[in-house]
């Protein structure tokens, strides 16, 4: 910080860093929520220029600012969609909740850069005016739930998506290779019959393809903005036909498609949609955390664990014990899984808090969400890049362990019915045996019979 | 009970009561888990019902049952889905988490009800077996998770719509009788620009009308049936075409548009549809609450609130205060819609545990999904005839504090600017006097401006 | 039901069935909330059975109720203590927030009784009358917070400690007969350096007996009574000294160390407490969960999985598969825990909702903790007896699997290095050998120091 | 960055930067996990200093370590408790489960500092390695948790407590300050009988007491430390009594009752402790949620809510309606309880999740628990200082709201009775009449026993 200059809001002059764009109201929101480590998300600040840019078009099309205004408006809201001031968006998460000061923060930092563009004096709101231009036609009660939607369709798409379509492909091709090695099915932790590994990785992939489906799904309800709605929902001090015009210059900016709000005392009174969106996420973090947990257990070892799987080693895994390699990666998105299901928590309970016209949880309820898929999205690419792309099949093991299970008996039970298989299986089980000694030990059926009945190759689908 | 007779499985003989159709297996449960209140809900034993019935059809038409076992386990079964033999299924919820147990349990009824109908000795396994006949080309790994989905699809069909629908319709015919009644919006708990009455409630009638549709969207994966993966998703000891067919069977039955799930491996190790819907249901929940909490604060009083709205009166509401009425209908409601998330946070949890081929906590996901229908079905049900249809506006009271607002300063803002508005309300507020005297005093407009500009019926919509 | 009799509330006369004791407002709770399948809690019924009856005594001590009415009333309310009354409360958990239709049932059903003892007329509400006399000195806000508090404590006592502490104690004796059994360690689910199986399992046990330690931490504040803040806190309509008279009387009835509670606007408006033990239901829930889960991975198998552990066959495991024995007890057990997990997301959301004087989520915030304090009982009993109690440690498998482990190379570090013992346990693993021939090969150690440092004996603690 | 130096662990070297003190395993973890934006929090990063500096003490006095390599790593060690090397630790959240990386991230930066100390070249591991010397008697899987809880503990100590205690003393204060004024009281949120502002500000300030007791319950457990644990609970490679000697130099060091943990095998697989300290902190939140609410709705208007209270203007409240102020401070602090409950979710999802010997979701729960605590403590000064601090009562709009109140008519129930009581009030609220002329016209009472009995002030206790 180079010095200071002095803006001013309704209550007041105060101090601001010279070097920064943004006026008084931000710097008061500074000093009054000193809260935790957490700023806006930048993904919010950039959808808030996105809105500010768009307003100011629209604005300037039905001749309510000026053309040099509207510019440099323009101008100064495309800097802060491209990124080029995030360093201007200090506030932090836990603020009003509305996310009034963050709106503001927005209006202050494009005026003061806007009257920087055209000449002006930084600080003197002349000849850009924070809410009078900056924010004409807007309240943030529908500009801050505008930029929630539009921060998260941005994510879901940028991030999110390509994280589990990343996922996805390499469980699917895992599926594909795998799909001649059969090896014992494990249900209740217990021997089962078997399957091949292919099958088993498929059932991986369709819960991630399901999941891809599932976020999708909530997407023409998180296309819809608010912005239109202004104070209350009714449009006060909007003209005709706003919201629609200025959804489609959002539209235009962000390539996502977006569309008014049919209505706006929803769109600002509740976030449901974020609520649904944290839905699919956690349903997504409940399918992930079976994936890798299975990954993780068929991977243990290498010597007193199951082994059928051989996972890439990456570091070093114990500062104590030597040549020790762990399942670091199925450990990352694992924690990342639980932290979004304590996020759809939090998420959930914030939804239901509204208050008449406006929900007044809506930072957190954004962070939570961001976080999440943020997370999600990240953790999917290390995952599949630093392990499942990596993993082999030790094929010997997974043979040996296949060919010593009890459970092949099952094949035998429509042959010689429910009750004497089970005799089979037990008497095995209790001698150490084979079930195939047992079996005609007991009489039930000969070598040959036994052969052709009990064949794990023809036990892996309908026949 | 009347007595007892001996039933028999692979662990030996039990008693069980003379008067009851189930088997050992069940009598097993019974003594190893004798733990809570919760039985397995009665739509999870008629949906087995549904799947013992269409695989007796299945297997009649392949000639794997003769024709007099499979018409009398197909009547057996009928019965049961039917509703008739309810009280043979006494298992808790808290029993193997693949259901197994329940499985046994409708395998042992409808054996001995069907060899009943057949004329033979209850408990003799002859001539139907429960296993080898009522289980025929089924698993319980197939089987239990079919039950979840029927019973659920189920569910949400008969109970959670129709409440949804309900409470819905009794909003929207609020929203649209009181379109004329201008009252003040609130914002952050604080006065803010007027909007109508029919207005806020169309919000409500929104967030509603959009959780109708959040629950529809996860009907398509409902519907998708296990049936036919049999102990490990590969469909051992199924013929080909089997889930196809036992699917159909099963829609015919139910009515439900139901198919055979596309990956049988995901439909036995992961109920992410289970926490998906979890998570429409807790979305809906939140809405819910968020509507209630309203009518109840707007309703609030009758002297010491904001007395908006007047509640019915349904019951005293105080065993000290006399005359005492209390809006228990939304306390009702808010509680349901809080066990709800609790519901769902468990489900997720669920979810998340699967092993290998197997999650085995379903009898506890099916529990609390089924348990979050019927609660918030049953609640709108309740709330929307014994509160929201009977629900008066109180037009003295919302006019008198509708126009005592300064938040009407608002519309003098794109007049006279955001800053002279503020010194304006600001000003009024300190003095106790009106917007429009100090609007004049300050300076800022004339009276007739004031009046021109400043009207509530104008502010509740784009202009 | 054989008929009904008239009773009359405020809002007019309605027909009860005659065989009941319960009046009017009861009867209009049932037929105003026809929501879901959960009654209120037996446990809260017999509480609000011992709040009356210790009122009637403190009534009857200070001459404000007469004798002959007292002694009615206090007979009456012992018949509900003893549970002989339980058909007579049948109201369900989704009432009003406050529980007061539950206060009124106890009241009428009280009322009634007194009533039949003194030989008048059921229903007459002469000579006692639910509100002036049942009820006298009290208010159902003061009542219904008094009854969760000793229900809750009552169900801590009788049921989740012991059940604890006979897990507690299961876990600890085999803690002790293990004690000498060196098995692999495993950290991140690999194969790590060795312990004893008892030291495992110590770690097991004193997970649970610091279970128990948090649940008693909590008890003083749960020993804490509403019981004298009547309406609003405040003990209006109560005489001096009534709080401390009354808990007198209730911990005399119940055996329980019960106090009033030193501020009473605390315990009307906030159930903290409530909350409070439910983060040490869900703590303890965590604990069980783990250990359950490892004791089902130690015994997973029988031929496929870790196998260490033989845990006891309790019932036919498959409908499909002969032979097969699950863990069933560590599934119904995870599955009450992951319950748990979720009536605490219930309970903290219904925590944090009083408004003003009163939480209005009373009935669903007992009906949740007492659920999961039964749940968790219950389980552990079953758990112990018929899982924990016979499990067996196969000890060859265990040697076998601990001998293989490249991790005992850790014994090696402090002599050669951490980098030269990863290159150790590295060329082990690679070759399929040895850790000694590779030590010795790599020229590190000779033969002698190998077999004098890495001793698993002496691996199991510190020297 | 001005360039890079080469560092090398088992799997190779890697380039990092010059002028950080980090060696490979540190910037392995970077590039293996570019996941999210949140790094290992700094209270972590200083109780792993606290660590290395005891142990490097213990190593010392025992003769282990040599005098110069103990007193540069203890001198290294101490700079990082000094927060002066936090630029040194970058590594994220979500890595191994085990914390590995950030116990290798101390040893690393700490070896090299010791490196310079004593003049030697930085990445040469000569004359301190990060293994053999920083990280001696210790493991990843003692060390980890043990910097979980003495960062948990210091934040406790440093930061929660002392927001709880801030806002307590500015609660209590107020309830001593309003102790006179007798207002309304509301349950249901419907007009009750009568207590004192400073009544209901008491039970705030009783639930925050209790929340105070509530985490202190906690800290016995807290305080007790994993360290002497190493790899899987046994001590292995430690010499006797090490757990106790180091335990107390960290005591020293940090000036908090630090003990060694009585059973080191529950210590490293479960973090039951931080579940149960994180369940403290829900309840917490869960009061100051209901504290937050009431204080935001007994201040809403000015004109149009219950405006009982008049909370401080801290700044503009919106962007488009000129003169509001809004109740940020409460919406902050709510936000934040939100979000603490969210993290509670996620910490016993978590501490459910250990295998075998070791929890590896460490990193995430220590995160969420010490963001939990950071955000508690931080709001609470935030909403102390901001706003209850400044809270002004308006006695004019209290005393008219009180005296309007027919629930007044509870004091004249134990003179004419309940049912005549009820008639009283239920007649005045349907004539718009006063309790006192409508008990006098229906005959119940005379003007001068009303006036007796119908005292607000004589209602506010028992008499």
């Amino acid at each position: 910080m180079t010095g200071t200059r002095t803006e001013t809001d309704s209550f007041g002059p105060l101090d601001v860093p010279a070097d920064k764009y943004w006026g008084a109201q931000t710097q008061r929101s500074l000093m009054n929520f000193p809260i935790g480590w957490e700023r806006q998300p930048v993904a919010i600040v950039r959808a808030l220029g996105v809105i500010k840019q768009a307003c100011a078009m629209a604005n300037k099309a039905r001749g309510k600012l000026d053309d040099g205004r509207a510019d440099a408006i323009i101008s100064a809201a495309s800097e802060v969609v491209a990124g080029k001031l995030d360093d201007h968006f200090p506030l932090v998460v836990w603020q009003t909740g509305s996310g009034t000061q963050s709106n503001m923060n927005a209006n202050e930092v494009i005026a003061n850069r806007a009257i920087e563009i055209m000449g002006g004096e930084i600080g003197s709101k002349d000849p850009v005016h924070p809410n009078d231009h900056c924010n004409m036609g807007q309240s943030s009660n529908d500009t801050f739930p505008t930029a929630m939607h539009i921060a998260c369709a941005t994510t879901v798409r940028d991030t999110l998506l390509p994280g589990l379509r990343h996922l996805h492909a390499a469980l699917d091709a895992k599926a594909k290779e795998w799909d001649a090695i059969i090896k014992i099915g494990r249900t209740h932790t217990m021997d089962a019959t078997p399957l091949t590994l292919g099958q088993e990785f498929s059932g991986y992939a369709h819960q991630v393809a399901m999941g891809i489906e599932r976020v999708e799904a909530t997407l023409p309800r998180l296309h819809q903005l608010a912005q239109g709605g202004t104070a209350v929902g009714t449009g006060l001090n909007t003209p005709e036909g706003w919201g629609e015009e200025v959804a489609g210059h959002m539209a235009d900016i962000t390539g996502l498609p977006l569309v008014t709000a049919p209505n706006k005392f929803e769109a600002l009174a509740a976030h449901d949609t974020l609520v649904e969106l944290s839905g699919a996420l956690k349903t997504v973090a409940a399918s992930i955390y079976k994936i890798a947990c299975d990954i993780r257990m068929l991977g243990s070892g290498p010597r007193c664990g199951l082994g059928e799987l051989m996972l890439p080693e990456n570091e070093p895994g114990s500062s104590i014990m030597p040549g020790k390699v762990n399942p670091t990666q199925v450990e990352a998105i694992t924690q990342v899984c639980a932290h979004v299901m304590g996020n759809d928590a939090a998420v959930g309970f914030a939804g239901s808090q509204g208050h008449f016209e406006l929900n007044v949880m809506k930072p957190m309820m954004a962070y939570n969400v961001l976080q999440s898929m943020q997370l999600l999205g990240d953790a999917c690419v290390a995952f599949t890049d630093n392990c499942v792309a990596g993993i082999r099949a030790d094929e010997d093991r997974i043979g040996k362990l296949m060919r010593e299970s009890l459970m092949l008996v099952t094949a035998l039970a429509p042959e010689i019915g429910y009750d004497n298989a089970t005799t089979v299986a037990k008497t095995a089980h209790k001698n150490g045996t084979t079930l195939k000694e047992e079996a005609i030990n007991l009489g039930f059926v000969d070598a040959e019979t036994f052969e052709r009945v009990v064949r794990p190759e023809q036990m892996i689908g309908p026949k």
